[in-house]
């Protein structure tokens, strides 16, 4: 039995894991920022506690407890030098769980566990070049090339949201002009349909979302876009070609055997992956695109719990 | 003691190539392309001779044969797929040679094996995560992930040059658009020169190319920028800007220890490599700047045959 744990900038979740990769039982809590980094590792020592204790499950039999976190890890020691969602430097959460625990302790980058547990269990192992990308908020990814996920030489390969796709495109938040995220990230996208709502736009889109644009996210503005919405149909057509293109110039560049698509974006919207297939196959290199899939990730948000639990 | 090739589309070079990778012996022919597949075959088969008996050598001494050639390579088999230099298609040139000389051979991607040879014997095999670059007529490359070239699911992986740096920029020759090599491949800057001028720009180009449009190579296109020519100006500092943007984005993704740039456009102009760097600097994120090199390459034009000497 393993335990995998999934730290957010929002939540934490855990989750107890059995040898298959399935979550038999698991739990959520909200991350409180003005408790620091002491206060918040309190919290999921607690939230693992109340999973073993609710599963009936002994800390000495757990093989190995894995934590998920958005951030730059340190290689060897793997202190999370800096993790911008929790404003954590140099938190020393894997020697520290370890210690109160007495079991294993390993982590992970959360999109690199996730494209790891997705590739383990969603894929069963069976092939050795993936490419896993994430929308979410932002754009994540994760890279396995020859059965081995990629950490390159300070541990942050894999980023695939910061792929420039137009060096004099919109600003992102990493500082740089044109990534893959400032085109695709989920943040980026309702900004710009807001931003177009705010410069005097009337279209459908208030009323999709159901009045309150608060609540807007990617699922209302490809229905929009479907609708015919000028507005959400000029930025989601770009969404498109820019998904499309992303995906290209990973496929040419890494010749991947899948391209694994997760994230709330993906996950909530109906058409997104195959318009965005299209655009690849037009753009990418023909002897690149023999034998490749596009496929969408098949162990949703526990794909990172999952992950965590197995990667060494 | 190895034999290394180096196939082209304009040249053929082998070199006998010692245990320290040092090319102790080579010679080069053109390729006649109107002799086809076969009879350019036998045109290598002489080469190794020549190469042996200049050398003083015996086939029977011979641990290895490396052929190294531009195109897409079968897994396994390494028939040459496609070479769009030499017009072949299921060259099968790797068991032709291995059977002539019954001496083992090995067929890689030219720029691959370039990579490998800059990085067993240029970098010593003491840095882990490299990406090559090699700007010459086109751009190519070649992805080490610790320790290990990146071939992909077909064999096809590394290609750096189509990267998309602009999915409505340039047109490039694999037939996507914005491609990295659109921007930054020799032949593409000379081409967009030679534009400007036919549309009617006279400016000092000409004269620095020494009256000989013909000849124009990325040297003068650095040269008269450097003396404030107006096309030449424009041009060059979008090749900078775009150079500059590819490597972020191939640094963003892959965090390497080491950039490794090659090629003519590299070795024949001044300030390009460092420009670039400063562009990078700006646009990389700062967890994968950390202790990063960009250096040019060390071994010139041996270094295909070097690595095909050497590659397993």
């Amino acid at each position: 039995m393993r335990i995998g744990v999934d730290v957010g900038g929002t939540k934490i979740v855990a989750g107890l894991v059995d040898d298959s990769g399935t979550v038999i039982g698991k739990k959520r809590i909200p991350v409180v920022q003005k408790k620091g980094y002491s206060g918040i590792k309190k919290d999921i020592i607690a939230l693992i506690k109340v999973i073993l204790r609710e599963g009936g499950v002994s800390e000495k039999t757990i093989e190995k407890i894995g934590i998920a976190c958005a951030g730059q890890i340190e290689k060897g020691t793997q202190k999370i030098l800096f993790s911008p969602n929790l404003r954590w430097r140099n938190a020393p959460l894997k020697r520290d769980i370890e210690r109160y625990f007495n079991v294993r302790t390993f982590l992970e980058n959360d999109v690199n566990a996730a494209v790891y547990g997705e590739w383990k269990f969603g894929l069963k192992e069976t092939k050795k070049d993936v490419i896993g990308i994430f929308i979410g908020t932002g754009v994540g990814g994760g890279i396995i090339t020859n059965g081995t996920l990629l950490h390159g030489f300070s541990n942050v390969g894999g980023e695939v949201g910061h792929i420039i796709l137009n060096p004099y495109g919109y600003r992102c938040h990493c500082g740089n002009y044109g990534c893959f995220e400032a085109y695709c990230g989920g943040s980026y996208i309702v900004e710009r349909v807001k931003n177009g709502i705010r410069e005097g736009y009337r279209g459908r889109i208030r009323e999709i979302a159901g009045g309150d644009l608060n609540s807007l996210h990617a699922g209302h503005i490809e229905e929009a876009y479907m609708l015919g919405d000028d507005l959400c149909g000029r930025i989601w057509r770009e969404v498109i070609e820019y998904l499309g293109a992303g995906i290209a110039s990973l496929v040419n560049l890494l010749n991947p055997e899948v391209v694994l698509l997760g994230g709330g974006v993906v996950y909530g919207t109906k058409y997104l992956v195959d318009e965005a297939r299209k655009v690849m196959e037009e753009r990418a290199m023909e002897a690149s695109l023999k034998g490749l899939l596009v496929e969408k990730g098949r162990l949703g948000d526990d794909a990172a719990i999952i992950g965590a639990a197995f990667i060494e």
